[in-house]
C-alpha cells in the first residue's frame, strides 16, 4: 500500500488558525462548566466492544469503528471462521457509555451527586457529509445520582451561558432551548388512542414534524397503519401548542393520571432556568419535540440557533441506562453541546479566535545565512529576553524571497520581524 | 458479550483529581512552546494502514491497534479469504507519521520553517507495565524546512524551558540535556573497523552501556560476531568520554573525514543551549547516545532526570523521513516530551496541580429535600450571583449524611457550604 496525504476518509486535519478557533472555544466552555460545579474527566477512546453493543446506544452502534484483536487471539478467532471473533474492542461512539463504565468503575471515589464534564473525540462511521465527520468532538456534562430538577435546572442554566459566551462572539445572541418529557410523549400518544407497542414508532414520526409539517406526519402515521381518527386527535393535541405554551395546559389537554406532577416539575424548571438565564436565551416547553436515544425518561432538551434551524446542543433525563449497564441504579441527566456545529457557526460569521484580550507580540528574527556564530548568538539571547519580557518568538533562518515570507509570517500572526545579516 | 466496568486493558480512566494536574501541566507546556513561536496542530486518530505500515515506524509497527474495514468492503475482504485485507485503517502509534502525512497535504497554507506542535494520545499494544500504557499522550514539537542548527538549538531552549517550569514545580530542577550525532555514531564504528552493514547491530548494543556496562557490551558484541580488536577499539573511544566531554574533542580521535564540520554543528549547539537555559540544565555531549528510531540523520537528543535515571523526553535530526514517506524532500527536526512520565514523576512528588495563583473559591449549596418551590429559586439566584463574581457553585440536594457529604466536596475542592432548609 502506498502513501496517502489526505486525511482518513471523514476526518480532518486542523491547521493553526483552525486550532486558535478550537482551543478558545474548548477553554470558555471548560470555565463556564467549571463555574458550574462541573469536574473533568478523561476515558479511554477505547471500549470493550461488549460495552458498545449493549443495544443502548441506538443505530449508533451499527457505526462502531472495531479493532481487530492482535497475536495469538486474532490467530484463534480467524481459526475459528468465526468473523464476530474477530475484534475485542471499539472506538466510543459518544460519551454517555464510557461515563456509565467510568461512574461505575469509579464511584467510590466520587461525591454524589457527581458533576461530570467529559470533552473529547468519538467516531461514528457515518456517510460523510458537510458538517458530519467521522472523527469529531463531544462536549458533555452530566449530573450523576441527583434525582431533583436540580440538575435539570443547573444543566440548562449551564449550558445556555456557556453558548451565550461563545455565539455572543459571533453576534448571535439569541436562541431557544426547547424542553419536553418522554412521560408527556407518552401520555399524548396513548389519550388519543395509540397502543404501548406503537408509541415508538409513532414518535419517530413526530421527530420529524420540523422537517415534514403536520400533513407530512399524519400521511406517515397513516402510511405506518395508524387508524384515521386516532392520527387526528393525536395531531389536534399540537396544533397549537408547538410555539411555547405552558406545559401545564398542554398536560391538562392530555388528562392521564400522573402527569399533572410532570407538568410542575417542568414548568418549575422552565421558570427558573428562564429566570437565571440572559435575556436572549429562550427556555419554551415544546410538546413535539421527540430526541432520538432511546434512554430517556424523563425531561429533554435541545437547543437551536434562531433563524439557523439547527440544533446545537441536546440532553435530558436518563435515569435507567447507567443501572442496565453496570447492574446499579444510578439516576442521571446531561446535556451534551454539539462542538463541531458551534465551530461551524462560529467560521461562517467570520469568527477566528475568542480572545479579545490585547494579543501578545508575535516576534520572528530572521537570520541571513551569511550571519556568523557571534551574530547568531546575540539573536538567540535577544530572542530569550524578549520571551522572558512575554513575547512570543521564533528564530528563524532568512529565505530568499524574505517578502513572501514575511507575508506568511503576518498570515500566523507574527508582526514585528528583526533582520540579522553579516556584518 | 456483557458489561465490563473495567477500562480496556492497559487503558486509564482519568478522576477529576487526574484530570486537574494532566489539564494544569500540558497548559504550562503549550504557553512556553507557544513563546518559541510554535503554533498549534491537529490530526485525526486514525490514519491510513498503508502510511503506518511503511517501515519507517520500526518495532511501533508491530503494536498497531488496526481498525476492520465495513460493511460491504469487510463482507468483500472476508469473502476473499486474506486477512490481510480485513483492515482499512490504524489507531497512530506516534505523532510523528501523522505531521508527516498533515505537512505534505498542507504545506501551501503553512509557511516554511514550519515550528509545528502536536499533543494528543497515541496507541500501541504493548505489553502493559508500570508507567506503560496503551493509550498515551505524547507532546511533540517539530520544525519542518529548517536545515540550520537554529532548529536544534530553539527545540532544546524551548523543551528545556517547559520542563524547567513543570518539573521545578516537584522540586526537581537539576536535569541533563544528552546530544549526539548520528555521523558521529556511524564514524565511530567504522573508525573502529566495524563494516557498513554492522552498524545498525552495534548501535543497538551501545544503546543497553547504560543498563549492561562496558563488559557487557563488549560481551555483546562478540557475541553478536564482532572481532575482539575491533570491539576493544570501539570500546575505547567511549570509555573516558561519557561524562559531557566537547564533542570537537571525541571527533578528533575518531578522525573521520567531514566529522570536522559535524562535530562543529553540535558544539554551536550545545554552547548556545547551555547559554540559553536556566543553571539548572546541564547540557552535555553523550557519545553513546544512540535513540532508537532509526530514522534519524544528524543530531540526536534525550533529557534525563538526575539522580532519577529515566529519560522524559528525546527527538532529533529526521531529514529523509518526510521525503520517503512523501516523494517529496523536507528536512525536519523535533523533540517529543513523555507525558506520562512527567505526570507520573510529579505525582510521585506530590504535586497535584500546576496552578499557584490563590485558587477560585468553590461553594456548594446544600438543599434540604422540603425546602419549598420559593427557597429553592432563592439558592439558585444566590448561586447564579457568585458564579457572576467569579466563584465556582454547585446547587445540590442535600444527603442524610450531609457531614459524608461535605466531606467528600471537600475532597473536590469545596470550601464553603450553604445549607437551604425549609422554614
Amino acid at each position: 500500500m502506498g502513501f496517502s496525504k489526505k486525511p482518513v476518509k471523514g476526518m480532518t486535519d486542523f491547521l493553526p488558525t483552525d486550532m486558535r478557533l478550537r482551543d478558545s472555544v474548548l477553554a470558555e466552555i471548560k470555565r463556564t462548566y467549571a463555574q458550574y460545579g462541573f469536574a473533568q474527566i478523561e476515558t479511554p477512546c477505547m471500549e470493550h466492544i461488549g460495552n458498545l453493543t449493549s443495544k443502548q446506544g441506538g443505530d449508533n452502534e451499527k457505526l462502531i469503528f472495531k479493532i481487530e484483536k492482535r497475536g495469538a487471539a486474532f490467530d484463534r478467532a480467524w481459526d475459528s471462521g468465526n468473523r464476530d471473533e474477530l475484534v475485542d474492542n471499539g472506538l466510543r461512539y459518544d460519551l454517555t457509555v464510557p461515563l456509565s463504565r467510568f461512574y461505575a468503575n469509579n464511584k467510590e471515589q466520587l461525591p454524589s451527586p457527581f458533576r461530570s464534564l467529559q470533552t473529547g473525540p468519538v467516531w461514528r462511521a457515518d456517510q460523510p457529509a458537510k458538517g458530519r465527520f467521522r472523527q469529531f468532538v463531544q462536549c458533555d456534562i452530566d449530573v450523576l445520582g441527583d434525582a431533583t430538577n436540580l440538575a435539570e435546572i443547573e444543566l440548562i442554566t449551564a449550558t445556555s451561558t456557556a453558548l451565550s459566551r461563545v455565539l455572543g462572539k459571533a453576534g448571535i445572541d439569541r436562541f431557544t432551548v426547547h424542553v419536553n418529557d418522554r412521560q408527556i410523549l407518552r401520555a399524548a400518544a396513548l389519550k388519543a388512542g395509540f397502543a404501548e407497542d406503537q408509541i415508538g414508532g409513532v414518535l419517530v414520526t413526530l421527530d420529524k414534524l420540523d422537517k415534514i409539517g403536520f400533513e407530512g406526519v399524519e400521511s406517515e402515521l397513516l402510511a405506518n397503519g395508524a387508524d384515521a381518527d386516532t392520527a387526528k386527535a393525536y395531531l389536534d393535541l399540537f396544533r397549537d401548542e408547538t410555539n411555547g405554551a405552558f406545559s401545564k395546559a398542554f398536560c391538562d389537554a392530555v388528562d392521564a393520571e400522573g402527569l399533572a406532577e410532570t407538568a410542575a416539575n417542568l414548568d418549575e424548571i422552565i421558570a427558573n432556568a428562564a429566570a437565571l438565564t440572559g435575556e436572549g436565551v429562550q427556555i419554551v416547553f415544546d410538546p413535539t419535540l421527540v430526541r432520538g436515544m432511546g434512554y430517556y425518561t424523563g425531561p429533554i432538551f435541545e437547543v437551536t440557533v434562531d433563524n439557523f434551524g439547527i440544533s446545537i446542543a441536546g440532553g435530558g433525563r436518563y435515569d435507567e441506562m447507567i443501572g442496565k449497564f453496570s447492574g446499579e441504579d444510578v439516576c442521571a441527566c446531561g446535556f451534551s453541546i454539539g462542538f463541531e456545529r458551534i465551530i461551524a457557526v462560529l467560521k461562517d460569521a467570520g469568527v477566528t479566535d475568542l480572545a479579545d484580550e490585547a494579543e501578545v507580540e508575535a516576534v520572528a528574527f530572521l537570520v541571513d545565512a551569511k550571519a556568523g556564530a557571534e551574530k547568531r548568538r546575540e539573536a538567540l539571547r535577544e530572542a530569550q529576553t524578549l520571551r522572558e519580557a512575554g513575547a512570543n518568538v521564533a528564530v528563524l533562518p532568512m529565505r530568499k524571497n524574505m517578502k513572501r515570507q514575511i507575508q506568511t509570517l503576518e498570515g500566523e500572526g507574527f508582526s514585528r520581524f528583526e533582520k540579522v545579516y553579516a556584518d
